[in-house]
């Protein structure tokens, strides 16, 4: 049995398999977002190591776990969600896989050493300044949210440091801070080599986006065929159920 | 009567409004991405003035010239081609509205002056360095395709210097570049603002890229919905055809 605290509750992450998660309203539920991400990166499967950054209530090291016998470590800054994150490895008896650290990625050089991982994956806070409203409504999702504690370059940064040359970086973001996104990774070379779009309906602007990097790889990006979440009736499509049932 | 010389033939541009243009399969033909850009950029329609750079055969002039009001005018490099793309505007009477001027596009300050055009278009060449054999086959491709004598910086350079503080360039170009044309745009101060990607097929990658920059804008991108252009069965799909048939 799991302890829940305050408004936690146990949910389903994988319906089928039995997969659940602890989420909370008022601190960490994990979105479509870090679904599309863990299906995005591409990861070693029968051995090797995953970092996840801002890992939340572990969502994407949790996902990741059923496709591949790698180690995988989630960085998390808020104690309140890794705590969270920490009783949802232990429910799913994860705990020789996955481990969880309490720390901030823009300083993990002690915990993690340098150029270690073979894949790093990124679910960031998206938004750039919050409004006064936003940034007072509730602490840990503004966090999550914003870049109080973590910039677009502070999670490009800790994802360069921490890969190893040759290693990927998938992360997930906004369309709308392409031109950062783009100009970052290639700043701190890593190299974008494939981008896929989301797109929330057919005929719709893009409200989302997947792009893997290579460190110090050679310019050659692809652009994968869009992602069109919901059909007209709010339904999800064929290839979002595919995504998301996987 | 249009003279036509050695290989050149006198195409349809838009059929059923009897437009025509001179081709020739060893010096220009227009291409899909050309027309994909005509019906892309947002142009003035009443008055105003557009730049076209790397005008090739006139094909851009002569589309917008449908459209709009505004005073095209058009640059290209190759006196084979600048020369092909008169006789078209002579003879569709369009003299008054397009002006073609044979120059070098890192050049045209004696010309043009500086910031003065409310929008600039440019469908410059796609490809870095051209391999010996491709260099060697056809100087008059070659010199469309590939970077010989326009980089992509001189073409985002000569956009910038053309176009007017707030005013629009829209280019066309190839998914794989992406990355150059965000931090190239952006060095020059043309704010990306829309993106618009171009599928051969569905389930395929992109293969073509739109996109407009307005000088001196603030950030602010929309990655408008996905453009397909064949069905399996490899003919139009209905989006497509109302671009080009428009």
């Amino acid at each position: 049995m799991v302890k829940l605290f305050d408004d936690e509750r146990l949910d389903y992450l994988v319906a089928d398999e039995g997969m659940q998660i602890i989420q909370s309203p008022t601190a960490f539920s994990f979105s479509l977002d870090a679904v599309l991400l863990a299906n995005f990166a591409q990861i070693p499967i029968k051995r090797g190591s995953i970092l996840d950054l801002c890992s939340g209530n572990g969502v994407i090291p949790l996902l990741l776990s059923r496709k591949s016998q790698a180690q995988i470590v989630g960085v998390e800054i808020q104690d309140r969600i890794i705590h969270m994150a920490k009783r949802s490895i232990e429910l799913n008896e994860l705990t020789e896989q996955i481990t969880m650290i309490h720390g901030d990625i823009r300083n993990l050089k002690e915990e993690l050493g340098h150029s270690s991982f073979d894949v790093v994956t990124c679910n960031p806070p998206y938004f750039k300044t919050p409004s006064r409203t936003e940034h007072n409504q509730n602490e840990h999702l503004t966090i999550a949210r914003h870049e109080v504690l973590c910039t677009l370059e502070d999670a490009v940064k800790a994802c360069k440091l921490h890969v190893r040359p040759g290693g990927k970086v998938a992360m997930v973001h906004r369309p709308g801070r392409l031109v950062d996104i783009l100009t970052t990774f290639r700043a701190y070379r890593l190299e974008p080599k494939r981008i896929r779009l989301v797109y929330p309906k057919k005929g719709r602007e893009a409200n989302m986006l997947l792009i893997e990097g290579v460190r110090d790889g050679k310019a050659d990006l692809h652009i994968l065929p869009p992602l069109v979440i919901y059909n007209e009736d709010g339904t999800y499509t064929e290839e979002a159920k595919e995504i998301i049932y996987e």
